[in-house]
């Protein structure tokens, strides 16, 4: 008996959960969903399906879980309470502001069906979000602090990408060293948006683009780079592709905070992320709560949840016994 | 209304309960019970009652959780199976090989008394623990690491206590600067027992005895000793008193793994405390746990838990409206 698992999405996470899916003894990838024309995409699981969104309903029965792969501004919005009418879901909404809209929706229709919607659900929202909370409850008076980097930011590198006479752009975000360390320290510093993070741009010119101007039009774009200290590199395309072609991120989320009768003795909690590929490790968390779903419905659980209300071991495919004896 | 703590026993941990208790304003300590004299105890908490464990039964509707201070070896054995027959209880059970003899004795009783025990919560069982399950989960292709310190550790300076000539000692275990970086460098080093910790003594001699041979016998004691790196440094009762009356630690938890269709990707998450007071952390943890513990116990829910059971928002105070609004 293996859960059965699709993906709604072939982009960097689509591929991402196929991986990882592969890794997890207990899952089996079933069918990938998409928009396209499903004869033009190529999938690397032998025996799972590709099919139209248009069809997806006659997978009820064939899927236990569906994690949805697409982007937070209007994908996930509309997907995943349409989805959830007919699978258990788990997506990776990262849009903070409109997560109290999108967990209502997912769960009105998520109880509706008898499903379970898991969303938010990646490193941050997700993981990150779960040091916050432990880190909270534990220590009570504290100061929390999350820095991210060094790591490809996707926003970031599109902005600079619709400059004129850019071609190309890689644009990685950076804890300040200093910074960091002052914060390791406990010394529980009050730092602006510029003491925290730098900005590191990698920038390829379409021909005869006037340099000093696209790198002055980066450095003031409001929002994006006008609050840091950003650095600018122009570099060949041939150098980007060799040099700027993954997908690295992490970072660090730390709380200090005070206990004794007095607050006169101090604690540092830190958890710290260091990835390879941003797509891959956000998917290894979504098939981890993809099993957690799985095994909620199982009980006949229903509603929206995120990663706050799951217990871990519902994430593992062991027992209680074993986590117990090898874990714990 | 707020929760209503009972403390068993007014060691270190007893201490560091109410003064965790204090810092949250949904709880409240009740009573502390002692097995000395309850008028030889002298506590902080202004309103709260001292009182004769031989007493605690008229306490079982006055409390809604007792949170149990002994030790590991012969107190919570027995303890914690006993306690939880009139209050749902929290312990900090510790002795990883008999954990599954003490889950079953608590999980009867609390059965059947309708309560819930949430049992070795804290650090390490418990945070630690918390850390290895989501890391294991997530990179499922992947490898463990666990570095304590730097740290007290009670059992080592005990045993260097028991030395014939010794007045005094404390001992902190050190991870190896260098087994650390090639663990968080992703290198998957196999590391034997001495290359990941050493070991520091800070001891106090007896008039007159023989210093090269306490620190032959503390070098070569096995099991505490015997494989690893030892340095013996004799100091004077005062500098113990001034240098080395604290009680700090931490570590770190670490599982680097890797993900992609033929596993090319490398991951590093990382987890590490850095405690001033290794029991007022843990009376922290204990605290939040005794929250979740009432919250379940509301619920219905019975019997023994672990810190692999408890989903997460059930530690926080606040509603999962708030924590997915301003932690998520």
């Amino acid at each position: 008996m293996t859960i059965k698992i699709g993906i709604m999405g072939y982009g960097n996470l689509g591929r991402g959960v196929e991986c990882a899916v592969k890794q997890n003894k207990d899952m089996e990838l079933v069918a990938v969903f998409t928009r396209r024309d499903p004869a033009s995409l190529k999938i690397q699981t032998p025996n799972a399906v590709v099919a139209s969104v248009a069809d997806m309903a006659a997978y009820k029965d064939k899927i236990d879980v569906l994690i949805l792969c697409g982007g937070s501004a209007t994908d996930l919005p509309e997907q995943t309470p349409e989805a959830v009418k007919l699978f258990n879901c788990v997506d990776s909404f990262d849009t903070h502001a409109r997560v109290p809209e999108h967990f209502a929706n997912v769960d009105a229709a998520a109880k509706e069906a008898g499903h379970v919607g898991i969303i938010s659900v990646g490193w941050d929202p997700g993981m990150f979000s779960l040091q916050r909370l432990y880190a909270n409850a534990i220590l009570v008076n504290g100061k929390d602090y999350t820095f991210w980097g060094r790591g490809v930011s996707q926003g970031h590198s599109d902005a600079i990408r619709r400059i004129k006479g850019v071609k190309d752009a890689k644009q990685y975000t950076c804890p300040v060293p200093a910074a960091l360390e002052a914060v390791r320290a406990g010394e529980n510093p009050d730092l602006t948006t510029r003491q925290k993070h730098t900005r590191e741009c990698y920038v390829v010119l379409e021909e005869g683009a006037d340099a000093a101007r696209v790198e002055q039009e980066i450095k003031t774009m409001p929002n994006y780079f006008d609050e840091y200290d950003t650095t600018v590199y122009f570099i060949s395309e041939e150098e980007l592709l060799a040099n700027h072609s993954g997908i690295p991120h992490g970072g660090f989320v730390i709380r200090s905070g005070n206990t004794g009768w007095n607050e006169e003795t101090k604690h540092v909690i830190e958890y710290r992320l260091q990835l390879e590929s941003n797509p891959e490790f956000t998917t290894c968390v979504l098939v981890a709560f993809a099993r957690a779903a799985y095994k909620l419905a199982k009980e006949g659980q229903s509603g929206c949840r995120t990663v706050f209300d799951i217990a871990p071991a519902y994430l593992s495919a062991e027992s209680g016994e074993y986590l117990r004896a090898h874990l714990l």
